[in-house]
């Protein structure tokens, strides 16, 4: 696109984006805006988490350092009070990277690119079986233990391209990652690879949680990028095909770590409290950058943009960077716990954890009364694309919060999900993969709707 | 973001994009996204132009494999009509690329990184002259000719990163790009250049068309990159600094070239048609993947999809790959002269040329009626992720249809804006930037549109 007629383009389009500055809040809210996407400093935030520490998974020295990183950080935009959590988390190592081959009949052995899922036992040396391939967890769990005793079971269910909501995909895979082990365990699996939780077909394998079962024997289990389960799959669709699997991870006591909070003081109820929060770990493949470096720094901008324009909020609004909410989600307990000990009055909380894609808008976790409250907020947040206001999730970290404060609200932001799957929980999840404008127009969004809420609270 | 929660992220999330089937309409449409998104060609498509011929500047040998690209790919899904309509270009060529250096008194020459405009005249040799630099074409304007005599100008705008539509920022910079040169030569500059119009400080010059006028000199005109501009500007902040220049390009005779089209018979009224297009030239950086290859693959996908899923338009549906819109809009000019010549009835236009990325929805050029008619379709396309119809702009390829035919509505493809300008005319629009998933929402987007435009009209 060229032109001369960008000037007609200017003219005709109506400017049905553009922005007006009638009445005080859209005034306020286009200076977010300014702020965010002229003077911002989300992106550079972003790299020093990602570039400084990179992957920074419960229980690693990275994560440490990543709280130490968020406290400095909090401190040098000068909030208002700014305080750590401790808590316990849980502690997973991968060790040597994993290692994996197939091998048809008496041919070559073939690499395949594969990551232990988080969770799991290592091999114990090498791991060789026969492989069984199954297309869910459902056909999985319908087939004899005569069948898949002593073999290493293939979970090769892809991601549904259809969804036009990526998160639906991946909620209908979800299961091959977190029950697979148990399952396949079940049945005298002596391992089970999955097809990774992704959309593309790369060379990227994509790890996450699983779990083990009490009673159950615990088994290995790692995923496989898509191209390899392709592979795999041809190969098994031509005769018996071992695979040989080595894998060097293992479990250590849980860790001290902490919850990483700042705050701006509410003017006028300042025991009541509006949390907004992300997840400071990350899993130990990429940078954890959209999930969810992304998100933290969506929340430390908000309080830094509410700050740097002089919005002094009714209600104290907090940042909080939870801990370890990939593999145990105890910073999200731990917060919720102690808020309510403490007898603190948390009023609603808002989580960005889907990452720093271009904004649509939020969902609500909550009555009817909230979400009515919040699509109520659309009119003013039109201009700046943002149009999805539904109920819906607010986010891992502040669930628990619904356990302690009956009733209370919970927001999820809400970006375009469509290329989520290409990242998440893979090496593919560097800072380069997050786009400036669009994590910048997600930190405004954030301020906005913060901003709005605690108005109408 | 991992999780079990994702249970409760399906069922509390209302399923508000959620595949509903009331009505045909809603039916076929969800087939349209279904065939895009799980047997879609588009991303293949893309590929074989981008990296099989790769740039594809008018009047070059590459233009010419696309044309020939363009016909086979017609005929292979096998369309009721293909032809192509013969037509005129200009033939500009860069020659060998580009070379630039800055020098600040004896220091050493420092390289920038530099891509001539398209249109512009070499050097003839190497360039050595002063810098002077102007923050707008306004302040250019306002210069004395003896500060500007025998140096060379360079306008350093950036593009505003406030503005949320990134189109709109674009046009409040076209000017330094397209009139650059014409004003420097007023004020006796020896050549121009200027910042290039992107967005991100990165180490791509952005090209694009600027133009001369009879009766002022001809200089050469360059673009900088936003990082080699923003050195330069600290250079000059400094003192003293001269840029040396080496700039081979040329014009050469226009070249013929072609229209290529293709058509689904209307079953009602054949007789009149609905063009869909986009344009098959590119410039001669990158390989043109979201301008224009992915309006061209947007069109062939909607099309075929159309005739996959066994929808029989009212009208004729025809797809128009133009020729020339970079540098001319030799394609679209003849193209409504040719349609007005043979007397054929066009009744409507769409086109899409504003990239690859997640749609938005469409504009329409055109009178009121034909605007609410679009917004009446924003129901049924609202579950994916649909949402923006405005009066806006259609596109530089079919507006000359507006001079042929009076009062015929053209519209335009909106996807999401945010990334577009950093790939723009640049070596960095290559197919690796186009995101499939994004890609095959808009063809979708693109047959859902044209199917219910073909029923309401």
């Amino acid at each position: 696109m060229k032109y001369y007629s960008f000037l007609l383009l200017l003219l005709l389009s109506g400017f049905s984006f553009s922005q007006k500055s009638s009445g005080s809040d859209s005034t306020i809210i286009r200076q977010f805006f300014d702020e965010a996407l002229v003077r911002g400093k989300s992106h550079e935030d972003l790299r020093s988490l990602c570039k400084g520490i990179g992957a920074r998974l419960s229980g690693s020295a990275q994560a440490q350092m990543a709280v130490e990183w968020g406290k400095r950080k909090m401190e040098s935009y000068g909030f208002d009070k700014i305080y750590l959590q401790p808590i316990m988390v849980p502690h997973w190592e991968r060790g040597n990277k994993e290692v994996a081959w197939y091998q048809s009949g008496s041919g070559d052995a073939i690499p395949v690119d594969i990551l232990a899922l988080g969770g799991s036992i290592g091999t114990n040396g090498t791991l060789k079986a026969e492989v069984i391939e199954f297309k869910s967890l459902d056909e999985l769990k319908k087939a004899t233990k005569a069948s898949v005793q002593g073999k290493i079971v293939f979970l090769n269910q892809p991601m549904n391209a259809a969804n036009i909501v990526t998160f639906q995909a991946y909620g209908g895979c979800y299961g091959i990652r977190g029950q697979g082990a148990v399952e396949s365990a079940k049945l005298g699996a002596v391992g089970v690879v999955i097809r990774s939780l992704a959309l593309p077909d790369d060379h990227f394998p994509h790890t996450g949680s699983m779990y083990y079962e009490d009673g159950v024997s615990k088994i290995p289990a790692g995923a496989l990028s898509t191209i390899s389960s392709n592979e795999l799959s041809k190969a098994l669709s031509k005769g018996k095909v071992n695979l040989i699997l080595e894998m060097d991870c293992r479990d250590f006591p849980d860790e001290p770590s902490f919850n990483v909070m700042c705050e701006i003081t509410g003017k006028e109820k300042p025991n009541e409290i509006i949390t907004i929060g992300g997840h400071l770990d990350s899993w130990d493949a990429g940078e954890g950058a959209h999930d969810d470096g992304a998100g933290i720094v969506h929340c430390l901008e908000a309080l830094r943009i509410l700050k740097e324009t002089g919005v002094q909020p009714k209600h104290t609004i907090r940042v909080v960077f939870f801990m370890n909410e990939e593999n145990g989600n105890k910073g999200g307990i731990s917060y919720a716990e102690w808020a309510k000990k403490e007898n603190q009055k948390q009023i609603a909380a808002v989580e960005s954890d889907r990452g720093g894609f271009s904004p649509e808008g939020f969902e609500c976790d909550g009555a009817e009364s909230y979400i009515q409250l919040m699509k109520g907020f659309s009119t003013v947040l039109a201009p700046y694309g943002l149009h999805h206001f539904e109920a819906g999730y607010g986010g891992v970290d502040i669930s628990p919060l619904k356990k302690s404060y009956e009733g209370i609200p919970l927001f999820g932001f809400v970006p375009d999900s469509q290329r989520y799957f290409d990242f998440h929980h893979a090496a593919s999840d560097i800072f380069e993969s997050v786009n400036k404008r669009e994590l910048e127009l997600g930190c405004a969004s954030m301020a906005a709707f913060v901003y709005l809420l605690d108005k109408s609270l």
